[in-house]
């Protein structure tokens, strides 16, 4: 079997981490070059000690020709903003990059441009592929540049996603309830990410429609229901370091029970093993996916209140981030999507 | 200035350990009794290991005689169904009961035989007081039975009650989303709250309109609104010992703000010193509140989608529980409601 | 009952909002004035949403003139270095200063000058007096400046001084380890107490006698036992908030028995309402004191190895901080050693 | 490549778990049956949740014969006492057994019949082997019967050993302090597991000679030094899942260092693989070796008492049990010990 070089840009966060963590598992691919701005000059297990006596190369600075040179397959982990100029470097040189920011994971631009500001890179938003494989699995098999979604729209998309592919549920007053582990922040420490303010204590942040994630479920919505959808999408910061549980409401339409919203999607993914579709009863647990790439999803009507509520659970850097770029990369190579990514959570 | 005597029945649960921290620090009541059936013969310290050097009274089993004998009020602090029978002997016999139990807080016989059963002891809901001082004050000052409230409708109903009062959204489609500190789930151990399986992890529970609180907080923002409200009450279990934070969801009506909904709610609680109305664009935080009786209510408005977004934050154990019968019991007693309340959180 | 005007300089940290918290709550005192500099402007209530609707004062710069007049007492909760050219103006002006740094802790100024360096106003020395009540109490009661002693300190000191003072154990060889809430790190945010890096997981910090606290642990038992005292310690950073867990390890004496030390620790406890001794066989919580000015002391010897380990658990904040320092006020005042303080820990 | 059958008998709890999803990405093993007694006739996935969609076999109750036809080697994760038994009937039947409980780790009976009371199986001592692959790795090669170390033995002898082997410390007065996660205690729920027992405190359990693991601990550093070596052993319940984290306190010798001690840690382990030596100045964490197979040790000199501080950081399921077990079974079947067992630590 060949085996794909791979680079990974912005290696010293969590998300890059926990790119290095699967892929150095990962037996199709050869972790070429390992690229971090700030922390240039060290090794990986000193940013990383979790790596200690796994990973030992140096982390060097970004260099385009270096990347050219050793890899075949950039994956870019920096901040948005910052990333698109650098993607738009390894694009135009004819890598393909699977891409973590939001940067390019927008169609319209004037999206864009609402939720985050001036495009750096517009003209590529074209070629770009939303990297959830589970929906756009054909699209990403050619794609040269992935966007790979963010943990709030993954978690939040495999739930509702069914459920408006069958009009089982009406796509007006669409409530999405996340909350999410305190690693969705980053790395970088602030005041609301300091241990004793975060500990046994649970907020939201963002609400009222300020978060930038809405606009990303809303556009991958609105393409599975065939029109606008709209949502209010509420963030919550819970004391635990991984993990998103979605909990969303949706008006049922007359005569949708749990059986029909698990059958639709039983079907939305029989080709996904990364997701599972829960029992009739069995509500999602973060801590049944923590550390893998799977996603549960499950279904509950209120019949007395004409509610259908959808959850899904996911480990918000894996499924959510690192696990499902990785899973993007698996389907550009033509491999079984599981490869490198089979594991089981680590519970408890 | 007099003191009342007290007793506490059903002390060696986490309720009961929260009320007799507060008591104990009441300058107007002196705990005259403490009865407990499993844990009699033990002292309170060895029940309660915070307790030691505090109150090293014997716990005793609960006998009418002595009670009488010894207490003109009466904290109860028991299971519901176990809590009936002992509040009815209690009642019968003259005395002034709080009892922090479901069993009298539904004023509907046939909504309680639905959600928990026979009652056994039914003529006495008439005469029960809803112990929720910031809607019932009134009432509450001449109760000889005051049921007090459940932490999640207190939470629940304190964040939407102005709104409901007020008609600032619609009262159909209202949806509560709940997330609770897992001291709510009582003091006895289970496979659910065994710490692995709680720590770093979050789910629901009961979705669907499975949770006996859904009654309470109907029975209560039906009464605001002035017709029946129904509502999706979602609970969660979150890592953390203490707080409960809703998010409740409502269709705004046309004219809706954020001041209008923070005007309608420092209106309805300008005579409740527990309740802070939050800043606009201030989140609840559980934190906040840990351990003092103080509620936190705020409140969002997302103009895209036309929805009101409503939050509260208390300490399930305290303005949820405890604390909230001290509250009843000061007014009870004509005294000023933060007697021996006025404690800020332990924050952080 | 007079009541005492006090002054809280460095009110935004946690021990100043503890102080805070507590102060408020205190029967014969009043808080004439809170200062800080980064926040000053702010109300407390912002910089501590804990306090919202209890203390809406404004934060104000200090100026040693604006103190003067309003306050007769003045905590300081300033870092070490800073504290003591304050604390020195407060002192030169004739108040009483309740100083909660390290800056006066030590009596040897070159024990000082070995740990933080060139002393700033080491005349001062002489006139300090450490600030636990527990072995001090005489002293405090007339002193003009009390340097409050550190959580590490009073939880080390007080569960080994009763074997020191009886010679129950060999001073030759203690190990004192240490495991603290990350509280004890402050406010400020780093990338050691960023959530995800200290939630499930534990770890030490500064091995092998390079803490600070080492001194003044050593300063105390030194005096307790009538000779000079060395320790090995080692502070250890636990995923809690709040609390100090000391397990101590020293050489037993012929004939020590676990009785014996609690009878050595009810002697010298005997007038410190603040210190309960477990009962044999029993373990100490931080959990028991979480919130409240206790501390709990334990003793077991192992006859296999010829081992006393000697236990404590406090609050960090409280008896090892903020509350402590409340009740050395009391001292100073004639005041009952609990007012204020009475209160039973937030358990659980 | 050849594939070793295997079974799992006690499959439902942590252990197994652990054991389920390190096996199932096992190249060269075919799990061929799991049994389990009270769960028999669930599925896996039922019961353990994290393997759904990985593992659907159905529990079976243990028989022997339907294990022989099955199976070429078994892992037992049963509780001690309840093992004996059914690793005496496998071993009967000449199936090479690798035994998770306490077992069959002692060598001597009577050090057994003191901590656990009479043997069932003593005749099988003889033939077992203590599963450290660090200091067993010729003879458990060839064992029929292996019996896997406890995790705080693992933890404690791996930091200790080192120095011992070279005479770095004086093996007289050696302390344990060893702090673990609630993991550590098993799956059933007790109250001393209750979450809010749990979170935000730390305790010690059995302090004074008390816990059952001192013996084994004693055992393997004896061999190590050559002579009878004896420890004072205190374990300590933290506020997370998973994780041990040993601070060990031993006498220097003259002239013994950090880097004298890294030496002779780097010399020891040369051969292994799953531990690493942290550099100099370097603290253990448990968080940098969760959901790993790594042990990190580390060593500290304070040379102003003259004590050598030596550090472990394991989890408590993977090298501290199930990951060991596999680790083992590595050895036994002439593999590179990290087959299956590479992943790097979940982190954060």
């Amino acid at each position: 079997m060949s085996v794909a070089r791979v680079a990974v840009v912005g290696a010293s966060g969590y998300t890059g981490a926990e790119l290095l963590r699967i892929l150095l598992g990962h037996p199709s691919v050869e972790v070429a070059l390992v690229c971090a701005h700030k922390e240039a000059g060290k090794r990986v297990s000193q940013v990383h000690p979790s790596l200690r006596g796994i990973c030992d190369a140096e982390l060097v600075p970004f260099e385009l020709a270096r990347v050219r040179d050793a890899a075949d397959i950039v994956f870019c982990a920096l901040p948005h903003g910052a990333s698109a100029g650098i993607v738009g470097q390894l694009a135009d040189a004819g890598l393909r990059v699977l891409d973590l920011s939001a940067d390019f994971r927008l169609r319209d631009v004037s999206v864009y441009r609402h939720w985050y500001g001036e495009h750096p890179r517009a003209d590529l938003l074209a070629h770009a592929v939303y990297g959830c494989p589970e929906l756009h699995r054909d699209a990403i098999r050619e794609a040269a540049l992935v966007a790979v979604p963010g943990c709030y729209p993954t978690a939040s998309v495999l739930a509702l996603a069914p459920l408006l592919a069958r009009d089982l549920v009406d796509s007006r007053g669409l409530v999405v309830d996340a909350k999410s582990g305190v690693t969705g922040a980053g790395r970088a420490p602030t005041q609301g990410t300091h241990f004793p303010e975060t500990a046994e204590g649970i907020r939201a942040y963002k609400l009222g429609g300020q978060h930038r994630h809405t606009s990303e479920i809303e556009q991958e919505l609105s393409l599975v229901a065939g029109h606008d959808v709209r949502i209010t999408f509420s963030p919550h910061l819970v004391p635990m370091s991984r993990g998103i549980l979605v909990t969303a409401y949706a008006s049922s339409r007359d005569g949708t029970t749990v059986d029909r919203c698990r059958e639709a999607a039983s079907a939305m993914y029989a080709s996904s093993p990364s997701v599972a579709v829960l029992e009739a009863g069995e509500h999602a647990d973060t801590l049944w996916v923590r550390g893998s790439n799977r996603a549960h999803v499950g279904y509950f009507v209120d019949s007395r209140t004409g509610r259908v509520i959808a959850q899904s659970a996911i480990d918000n850097l894996v499924k959510g981030a690192s696990g499902q770029a990785v899973q993007c990369l698996n389907v550009m190579l033509g491999l079984d999507e599981r490869t490198g990514l089979s594991g089981a959570a680590v519970y408890p």
